[in-house]
């Protein structure tokens, strides 16, 4: 490899930026200065490539140390080292992330690993999808008169059961966000039939904010269903909970569960 | 007024943006450039003016329908109203408001009430505060070991009673942020007492992102003593859990307490 670039003072520091849910626009500008300063780029595979391409340098060094759900391609333990070792050799690395760094993102463990070796360290953070994603379907996470509060829960624990927290959640009156989930659907669903809530609105986004956006809707009942006929992929987040009946999709199901009523 | 713009064909539409936290630079792109077309913009107290002053032009209406907890300047209605008033008769309106829309913001209030009127919508997210002002503080909303999952709730409902939802926070094994919560911390810290959880870590944190950015940590028997010495002020968010724990202010109040049981 040449170096195409001078090295004077190598200051190593690493600074954890939060890419936002897929649109590159949905950077911040913080984070897109960032970018610009970067001497590698260490990105996920939830990063948008489009990102490195509008603002890290031409000449930065860009690795993929990506990790999808069910996909471990480097463990932590070596991106944790790849991040040092870039920094202490190359001076500026930003650590790129999708949505926020510290949503499910690991993003403490990589600073707490950098602090061991006195390497500074700054935060960015980024639009997290558990908000965004429902935002740009016009889905309001919280909504007067529907839903005082939200809860964002991971759907893949370290252990591969389903979070505790999670049956919690299915309790309660939150709106219940739920990442990385997919492939739990079906015990998830269950969950919330166990609390009699088997016609509790639902939405499932796939890959939002990005042109693989889609999206499926329904109850809790039905929506393993109707996933499966729109042929939804991870990524994707679940949104359960009264505010999904805002979406203009949601009213042919109001509708049929109406006359269905009646019919009784 | 004169009119120093020229009105060519006049296409009423309505961008709801959030503006992040505070600091300018946190302003997604989208954002910025959603106001580099504004004809008219209608912000919120918490709304930094800088913002503004970056990106909006300097011949757009500026509206300021701030309102803070407590002070009720202009009622929804009437910010509805000014809204879609705007539109029909000036054409591109930005509803910029304080970190995420969509994050008791009654987002979804405005959009609705422009639908009535058949005025095109969009939507902006923005940083909410909720996961972005701890994250600055590097405190992450969830941890391997210490959190799961994290719950978001208003301090200040429509009732002015704590929202129940509160209640089965303290219960739970989230991370619990209480946005608009600082005048109610009191009886919030009381209902973690309830649960024996006196000693949870909790931090408050006043306008994060900005200048006048101020941190109190604490647990829940003693936060509302160290808000009180640190003159801690609206608008602050409180977050309540052992990932408060990680924060390097918090490391001298767990060797107090590991003083405090050994000598017991």
């Amino acid at each position: 490899m040449i170096l195409t670039k001078e090295r004077k003072s190598l200051e190593p520091r690493i600074t954890l930026v939060g890419a936002g849910p897929g649109d590159p626009d949905l950077l911040t500008i913080k984070a897109a200065n960032a970018l610009k300063t970067a001497d590698v780029v260490l990105y996920d595979a939830l990063v948008n490539e489009d990102i490195l391409e509008a603002y890290a340098p031409k000449d930065a060094i860009k690795v993929y140390v990506g990790k999808r759900s069910g996909e471990h391609s480097h463990p932590q333990n070596v991106i944790n080292k790849l991040m040092v070792d870039y920094a202490l050799n190359y001076g500026h690395v930003v650590r790129l992330k999708g949505g926020d760094p510290f949503v499910f993102g690991r993003g403490y463990e990589e600073l707490d690993f950098a602090a061991g070796y006195n390497i500074p360290t700054s935060v960015i953070p980024g639009l997290s999808s558990s908000i965004s994603v429902p935002g740009l379907q016009q889905i309001p996470v919280t909504h007067r008169g529907l839903s005082e509060s939200f809860w964002v829960v991971t759907g893949t624990t370290a252990s591969g059961a389903l979070s505790n927290d999670l049956y919690e959640a299915a309790r309660s009156k939150a709106t219940v966000v739920v990442l990385m989930g997919l492939g739990k659907l079906g015990e998830i669903a269950k969950l919330f039939q166990n609390e009699g809530k088997g016609r509790l609105p639902v939405a499932v986004i796939q890959s939002g904010s990005t042109k693989e956006e889609k999206l499926a809707i329904g109850v809790v009942d039905t929506i393993e269903e109707v996933v499966l006929e729109q042929k939804i992929q991870s990524p994707a987040l679940l949104i359960v909970g009264d505010v999904v009946s805002l979406h203009p999709s949601f009213q042919p199901i109001k509708n049929f569960y109406k006359l269905l009523d009646q019919e009784f």
